[in-house]
């Protein structure tokens, strides 16, 4: 019901609720290898109840009001998504995160995406930090955290098993003046 | 985040969650009088925290994908709402309803967002009968049962008990193929 | 322990208890394909862990006022029950329902059970409406309805869908004071 | 709705649910100085809110099929109860109790009241072993235990801390044969 | 991380986590047929997933301080454990109980840990009273209780049923000033 | 009971448990201003029934692997502590903390402690990476990180809001291998 247009090419932000876990599970399936060079999504969501469960877990975050997810549609396909992994309101900070697949890549969308439930959480939700944890090696994500005008605040070592090593996890940020600054508001 | 335009008056529906308690707690103050005349809605949101306490039971129907709500927004001003009071998507049933402060009464607005998610649960969610429940006292929710083309099934004499009297509920729905076939599709 | 006398004929009524899920289970397996004409009880109780599941489903309503099931014993054999599906005693409501195996038909069992039932409802609990639903298909459920001296309320369109169909349900109901005067009080 | 005649002189037993916190209340208020001269339940019943509170565990173990609570009314009026404390029907092992306001001792109420239940638990539930707790103190209680046929298995030191002062209690039982061969069976 | 000594030849008590699941599971399987003859915890703990669940119930009786179990270690190896089955600090009472694989046995570990434990309860935590169960036939435990300094409190008669078979059960305990005095505090 | 010996000045660690609730809190109060200047410890800490649910949190944690808490005794008496905010036995992460009153500085307390507890962490349940994190002003804590061999991964600024501002919060690390090198393992 809910859509937000993402601008003139056809993608469109919209719930990502537990009712589409067969949607999201097909869009994973085409996705898996790629979308888990980096992330435990494919990992999480296997068959169609683990992927209404993790997307019940989300809508039971939503509920708590503690987390989103948003899937990414483009002309009527789900090709991906963006989500707030956690937030707090009270201590206004929130991370972010995103996943696509191979065939929505190289036109923008998770940018344009995360600016948009950025300015949710910042202008709506009084959220002051909001956080982009990557990989060292995900250069896509990392350039994404850069376009959004985000500052490297350090590096967690060692801190995310994933595939038989342990990555290196940039932690990106930036907070709601910088935010406005860059918005020109 | 989300919003949907209701026309060209500047209604728009949004998502109704807990973190706005104040707002909607506020918009209840304004209509306490009025909204109560036939619903128990005024009588549950009472302060702060039980208006917190009823947006938060929404946040967990929605969660749990039996029941929504909607608030209307007019110029930026929350003057009232419509909800799936229940939705039982295995059956294909929901019940919808509304409430409107008093400013916002005669523009039509409840019969154009029920529109709205009617067309949501018919289209996007297989529901096959949306039920409208009012009191047989209450024109006003009468007036929009027959607007939105619903068929009135009988009266659940007294029913409802409400400020010292029982209530006839009249029960109306309307089935997804009139529904379909109403709105010339 | 308890238990209640329906008539001379040796017809009891008694609380139904998860502990007798085994013996409802192969009541059930008897009427199976009789009882499940127009209600899902034979969809819901299939194995003895169903059984027990149902049951104790009635025994959480039971602790928490918001329900109960009685079963009817002739000569020591459970052949059907009564029940309140809900209840709701700050508002003064409850639905009634029934179930029988064939070899139990035609003795006015369940207008007896059901008897009894509503005046607990009504003289011990406060209950103001009893409501009975039945498909308008099943002339049996409905004879009782108007044994019981109760009025048509309705008839909710297409509401319950059955073994590949959905059926139009009658709402029947039966206000205290229509129960008093009929039963001479 | 149910009850169980004791006798001829007008003594009932029924099921004593949340819904009669009131009556009970008023009923332990009559009795609170006699009834808490051994036993804590005075101390925990103390106003309408534990009253229901304490009601409502006796209903949540019946649901869980661990314990049960009756209540004992004489020509209308409550004025004792019995109960299983704890039942553990795999282990086929249950402790019995009772208490009496001051008018409704010398009937011999408990001990029929009693007798029902074993019945109840020993015939119908297969359980082996009632138990029954007494302060060393607590004449009357012991009094039940040995009319009822039962064994005294000992007495545990020191256990039972009530007003001020630690209580040796007297642990009797009957099995199960024992049981039927009393009752002749 | 904890661990206390229990004497010169390298026996130890420690926290016996659900972390140590498999550890546990060994040990039991190593004592499966000897430990089994009086208790049932080799019925209880078949497998990873069973003796992972069995110590997570201790994990929550500890966190709702209402029981506890330690595990002895002898060179580094589990070989058995004592245990509160129950605590009530509120009453006083608590009841102690141990295992041990047969490599283990004759060397008073289990006197000696319990030794640890009851000290803890009766001067850390105010416990007043502390039980023992055993059943008749098994000596090894009622010697145990005696070499504690226990007193017979009596036999709970066929009241644990085990392997096929209804035990007697002899309770004993001591008391918070006979602790004292044995221990000449 | 336990209790780890931190070295010959008579400090030790031990289990930090809910019925402790007094003396912890009787702790607080003594250090409340000094340990409230970059913690909000002291904040949640506030009376009886909130240091009681304090350290019922960590009971929880406890008892789900997800954290520990644990006091620093000074000749008898309780100090501060140190803790496992989280833990994640399965990603191999955890972070540590602590707390100290004024009373207490200066005798490296902390450090000693949290050594104990990182070897358990790191040699016990294969935890990876220890993370610490402290504002960029509480120059004691990045001391004892400095003091721990840790690493400094980065700042999250701004991240914390504490009496009105928003500290930037210096994150600290030490990996497995790490410390076992520095440990001389």
């Amino acid at each position: 019901m809910y859509a937000i247009s993402l601008g003139d090419d056809g993608a469109e932000l919209r719930p990502l609720e537990p009712w589409r876990a067969e949607e999201f599970l097909t869009h994973i399936d085409r996705g898996r290898e790629f979308i888990g060079q980096y992330i435990g999504l494919p990992h999480v969501v296997k068959n169609l109840a683990s992927s209404r469960s993790f997307l019940q877990s989300y809508a039971d975050k939503a509920a708590a009001d503690a987390g989103r997810i948003y899937g990414i549609w483009m002309d009527g396909k789900l090709v991906g998504g963006v989500l707030f992994r956690t937030m707090d309101v009270e201590h206004g900070t929130a991370e972010a995160g995103c996943w696509l697949e191979p065939s929505a890549v190289g036109k923008g969308l998770v940018t344009r995406a995360t600016r948009v439930i950025i300015d949710w959480a910042v202008e709506e939700r009084g959220i002051h930090r909001v956080e982009w944890q990557a990989s060292a090696e995900n250069q896509a994500s990392i350039a994404v955290a850069r376009r959004l005008g985000m500052t490297r605040d350090g590096v967690l070592r060692e801190s995310y098993p994933h595939r038989g090593k342990r990555h290196d996890m940039e932690v990106w940020s930036v907070l709601a003046p910088e935010w406005r600054a860059a918005r020109g508001r």
